[in-house]
């Protein structure tokens, strides 16, 4: 069975297992869905604001929707014709040797081309539903909090636990579903699953990150800092859609984002592990990672469903207690389960250690964020004492301890690199990136807790802002804020998890980039043996380099162009709100301003400026691989992954850190709220904002789109000579339009009357 | 002759030749001093303010000495017993036959050194001698301009070009002698030379960045934010440091940094040339950029001589006229006789076409540069734009330009590899990196001219400084103000080139070291031949890997540790200037105040905190070297690069955009000076201030060190086995001396007594 050789009857067994596992998760997100939809929805105030956002949320998943099926259409479409380029691998002809060549080939892209529509399906699903639900729950949590904190917190969170379960199930399925049918040819479609996923999950990070900030900065700015008016003001027309914003952002895209992290280390797992399954004729390195994460699944739905509040005095502190206690059961249980895996399966235990340092490392990552952004340590101490002096210090004390937090998160993940060095010391390269996958797997074992954690922080927050438009009573919105404060911190806690993963997600995929090349050159003669790894990719050759620093180059502009697309879309929100601040009787509170407005500004802008970043990705290493071929498309890689990281974990920290600096002025400190110390702190906070919440997350998925891509050309880049017609005309058509996305990006992408007089 | 087989009668005469321009250019600097000091000093008030800075500038360069000697003292130890380590190469055997083995170990070790102290000497030469004439034209300028426009540009064009002398001969006489004395045997000593001037370089660069940032930062906080008094205003007790800071930054650290490019760009064309001339006989490959180099010193002579401004109206335009037609003319000369060299004596084009592009690139640095910089372009009104919604939106616009412009920058960089490679199409990679180091060459060929642009720029500043300190004439004034912002201009545009060269110069130190550590792997028998150039550095290795992103670690916390020192230092300047306000009859201008404690603070401070870093990019190459071997620190090397430059640029960049827009600002735009817009450009400018003139300056030396010791290590890191007790012990050192480098450039460089409440 399976197509594989030497499958044992556990092992047979074990695979299903992890299948039904899957469809646990699935049904565990079901259950919670009834539970969470069975509780009401409080006051007619409540449901009015409520349907606001809803609508609102509405509009924008529908309009993301109609904007990304075309593009999905031609996208399956080019993968399913691919294996008319490059015909199947030798092992999908073994898989399938009773049929004909040509039905294989047949099979081989149907099954490339349906791999993707369910990456790209399933990447929608966890943002879209995972919104909808947290849509859904907010006004419960609003209501519930008029009764107990106890009950909020257990809404809240069960509600962002539907996603994580979501998020689980959906990965494990995909991957274990490709495995089951496509076994040792499962990376001939693995690919397609994995390219799906994380290309929508590239839209739904930068339309996310584009929405949430242009309507946050854009509400601020009139509202907060022009009229003196507070943060949920009803009278600002912004104000549903900042609302909608925290969904779009935090929810549909980080969820997406983990989603996507999570099912890419699935991916590029199975391609390393397949390849040991090769060299070794062991098939416990490819049903291993399986098993883990099955393991995995099962355990965050145990942890999660102990995380209730209790009636107690200390709400803060209970709501983390119990939400910690979630987390820990959920990794002992699963470290526990991984021992008798090693022991009684794998009968040996580099992987067991390789998976346990993937959950060291999210500890380690997770302290390392705290310390830089957390208001505790000294960091975050120093910026907000640097208020004293303006702004301009504070700015530059944020700069500085980004600089910095990027310096020793490079640090942490070189030694995570080189703990998979020394578990397999002696042994091949391909045993070493396959380490590095595990650690990957890991990573994200409890990936249900960590987005059950995430998707927590908008939904309180949601639920403190329809509080504070339907004026509910004292009591409940002091819990709402303390359900918020909890929220915020989870919130940021998991930031840090995402970028790590994604690192690690994109390291493991350049690993297969390379087992692939290898691979393909093995076949076609150039290089001896798998078993070598030996490919060409040497930064001594000066075109590798030339590869790494044009690699090098594409996160800058992607987080240039990010940055002027917040700035742009934000200056059409200042503009819309002052203008419906003039509406007669709108400032008294006689009439409702036009919310629906604010919104559609921001579903079209964020849908209108993803276009050309998106083409940016996916074609720029296309481009260097025809032109420059394969090796320096593997410097390309390295180069985008270095400069990727460091920009990413730079703008998460400093805008982290500013974000937190204020909130301890707000708290008391340096004459609080309204003294010159806030002000400098506030203009901290709006520089960070659009950094740690849209370019800075928005490189996760597009350092892995790259990678993606790169995977899935690069058997036609070796085959191809760099003199063939449609080579060159493919070329030339990639460098149009990459100049065309930047142009577009930089300036076309918003066409507005006033440009040069809103201040962007 | 020369120790090299086959020189023709031509070359040993071209060499001597070479050697006698040298020092021509040094006569022609001395020639300029004289002419510069006959000029009258003009009145005692001016004389007054004069000798105060001079003072200070004397105090900042004694104590620089002072505490740089003991360095040098030991590091020309180390390098003269390192020859015991690792024996002097087969080619210093061949090049001194006649005498015994032991005998030429003791020659080398006396060559290296001694170029070590050469080039140590050198370096501090041009910055101080170039300071010291920057201080004497000062007041000289001064007084001219009471005269007439011309006389005042000719005479700060001068005493720019003293300094841009000094460097193009002193860097052209060190190579040359070396050369003469060594021949094929050079590289074990060219290193030493090459390592004596990078190290000062750093020094200068980082103790200058440090020094003029706290001063002006903090005679700005206080003067002209608290007390509202004007720039330049006697009463403010920084005044004096800032002015002497504009020398020690603009004038000793630039020079030094562009005498470091230009000095190691000839140090690795030497490497690369001798590895030609081992592997095609032909000696051509190392006399050529030795001839390319003095070529430049003679255009120079001439091209800098007709600078001179016309007694006409317009006298901006008239002053860029002057010097542009110098500057043209230089490469007019030059690109003509680099032609009659290709035709008649190289007999072929391919180096002409790499110098030439060199040209070219600093050409098109200088364009980028001026695109993202200049108030005529789209970045900088946008950023001035932006400031109409305050200084948080200007801030993200400069953040956004600063990532875009790195973006292209890698791209240029990127493209003139490219280059290279199309030129040496077909021939090993050997030939591809002299083509890069050729490129360098060209790039640095009018070093003499830029730097006379660069130190013009405090020349002028300063004199304008004097202007308003002893309260000149009226049309004088107006004549000090347009030199000084001619100044501004050639300013910033000789920044651009000096951070390209620096990128530049340092991959042709990654391919010397590439080359040097296939010498050494052939001499051993690892590898097979010169020829191949197969080094094992390939990105594809798990360890490599680490190496690209421990490399990519340190710029990041260079930059992070370097925006702290300024900080702190600042604040120690805000403490003192505050104080001294307090004085009786200051703010009424009847008591002086104490111009030389500020200074001393200043001095002191900039020379603390210059160990930390000088420490951590001297000993992490090694640490990387002896821990995870050769192939490991080539990575690390790479990592450096990629993301030194990322930064360097990004810094450069904002920081001038941010400051430019300031400019348009105060000449009048949105509101002009005084209004909120302007405040919000002076918020950019402050942030702008220490990224553009101390950490993004400051990166360009640090990599070359980096570079420098890992090619001085490489053979002894490949003799030597990582089990070895005195590796270990040496590794342990490292580490620990690096972490005390971190900690006390975080906290201990400074102690001072009110850390928390000074608001830094």
């Amino acid at each position: 069975m399976l197509g594989l050789m030497n499958a044992s009857v556990f092992e047979s067994f074990a695979i299903w297992g992890v299948l039904l596992i899957a469809f646990l998760g699935l049904g565990y997100a079901l259950f919670l869905r009834k539970q969470v939809l069975s509780q009401d929805k409080g006051t007619q105030g409540m449901q009015d604001v409520w349907n606001a956002i809803r609508t609102g949320a509405d509009a924008y998943l529908k309009r993301q929707l109609k904007s990304i099926l075309p593009l999905i259409l031609v996208l399956t479409a080019v993968l399913f014709f691919s294996v008319y380029v490059i015909p199947p691998s030798d092992e999908a002809l073994k898989r399938f040797s009773n049929f004909a060549p040509d039905m294989v080939r047949l099979i081989v892209g149907f099954g490339r081309a349906a791999a993707f529509i369910m990456g790209a399906f399933f990447s929608l699903t966890v943002g879209q539903f995972g919104m909808r639900m947290a849509v859904e729950g907010n006004v419960r949590v609003a209501s519930a909090s008029r009764r107990s904190f106890a009950e909020a917190l257990k809404i809240a969170y069960r509600t962002g636990t539907i996603t994580g379960m979501l998020t689980d199930g959906l990965g494990l399925l995909g991957g274990t579903a490709i495995f089951i049918i496509f076994g040792i040819a499962s990376p001939d479609v693995l690919l397609g699953f994995g390219f799906g996923g994380t290309l929508l999950a590239l839209f739904m990070r930068v339309g996310g990150g584009i929405y949430t900030k242009a309507a946050d900065v854009g509400a601020d700015l009139v509202g907060k800092v022009e009229k003196n008016i507070p943060e949920d003001d009803p009278r600002n027309a912004a104000v549903i859609a900042d609302l909608v914003g925290d969904n779009v952002g935090d929810c549909a895209g980080m969820a997406a984002d983990i989603f996507e992290s999570y099912e890419v280390t699935i991916v590029s797992g199975l391609i390393l592990g397949l390849a040991l399954v090769s060299i070794t004729g062991e098939l416990k390195w490819i049903v291993f990672p399986l098993l883990v994460r099955g393991i995995g699944v099962l355990s965050s739905i145990i942890g999660t469903y102990l995380v209730k509040g209790k009636k107690g005095e200390d709400k803060g502190q209970d709501a983390f207690k119990s939400i910690n206690l979630g987390f820990y059961s959920s990794a002992a249980i699963s470290i526990a389960a991984f021992l008798i895996l090693a022991h009684y399966y794998m009968h040996e235990w580099r992987a067991f250690f390789s998976v346990a340092i993937g959950i060291v490392l999210a500890i380690v990552i997770d302290e390392v964020t705290k310390y830089f952004t957390h208001t505790h340590h000294a960091p975050v101490k120093e910026i907000a004492s640097s208020s004293k002096t303006g702004s301009a210090t504070l700015i530059l004390r944020g700069l500085s301890i980004g600089f910095e937090s990027s310096a020793w998160q490079f640090i942490v993940i070189a030694l995570t690199i080189m703990a998979a060095i020394v578990i397999y010391w002696g042994q091949p390269v391909v045993f070493i990136l396959y380490g590095v996958a595990m650690t990957g797997i890991g990573m994200l074992t409890l990936t249900g807790n960590n987005v059950a954690m995430d998707s927590f922080g908008p939904i309180a927050d949601n639920a403190n802002g329809i509080g504070e438009m339907a004026h509910l009573e004292k009591d409940a919105r002091q819990i709402m804020a303390d359900l918020d404060a909890v929220g915020n911190t989870t919130k940021a806690i998991t930031k840090g998890v995402a970028i790590g993963s994604a690192v690690i997600a994109a390291v493991s995929l350049f690993g297969a980039f390379l087992t692939d090349v290898t691979k393909v050159q093995a076949q076609m003669g150039i290089v001896d043996s798998l078993r070598l790894l030996i490919t060409g990719i040497r930064v001594s050759e000066p075109i590798v380099f030339v590869g790494v620093l044009i690699g090098a180059a594409i996160p800058c502009l992607f987080s240039s162009l990010m940055i002027n697309s917040v700035a742009r879309a934000a200056s059409l929100i200042v503009d819309e709100v002052r203008r419906q601040f003039h509406t007669p009787g709108l400032m008294e509170g006689k009439v409702k301003p036009d919310y629906k407005k604010a919104v559609d500004i921001c579903t079209i802008a964020a849908q209108k400026e993803l276009v050309g970043l998106a083409l940016i990705a996916v074609l720029s290493p296309l481009l260097i691989g025809m032109l420059l071929r394969v090796e320096a498309l593997g410097g390309f890689l390295a180069g985008v992954i270095v400069s990727g990281q460091l920009l990413a974990v730079f703008m998460a920290t400093a805008g982290g850190a500013w974000d937190n600096a204020k909130k301890t002025i707000e708290d008391g400190l340096y004459g609080g709220k309204g003294s010159d110390a806030h002000k400098a702190s506030v203009v901290g906070d709006t520089v960070g904002d659009p950094l740690k919440d849209t370019s800075g997350p928005a490189l996760n998925p597009m350092i892995k789109v790259i990678n993606m891509v790169s995977l899935l050309a690069a058997p036609i880049i070796i085959h191809y000579r760099i003199t063939n017609a449609g080579v060159i005309i493919s070329m030339v058509l990639c460098v149009v339009v990459i100049f065309g996305a930047i142009i577009y990006s930089k300036h076309g992408a918003l066409s507005f009357k006033k440009k040069g007089e809103t201040g962007f």
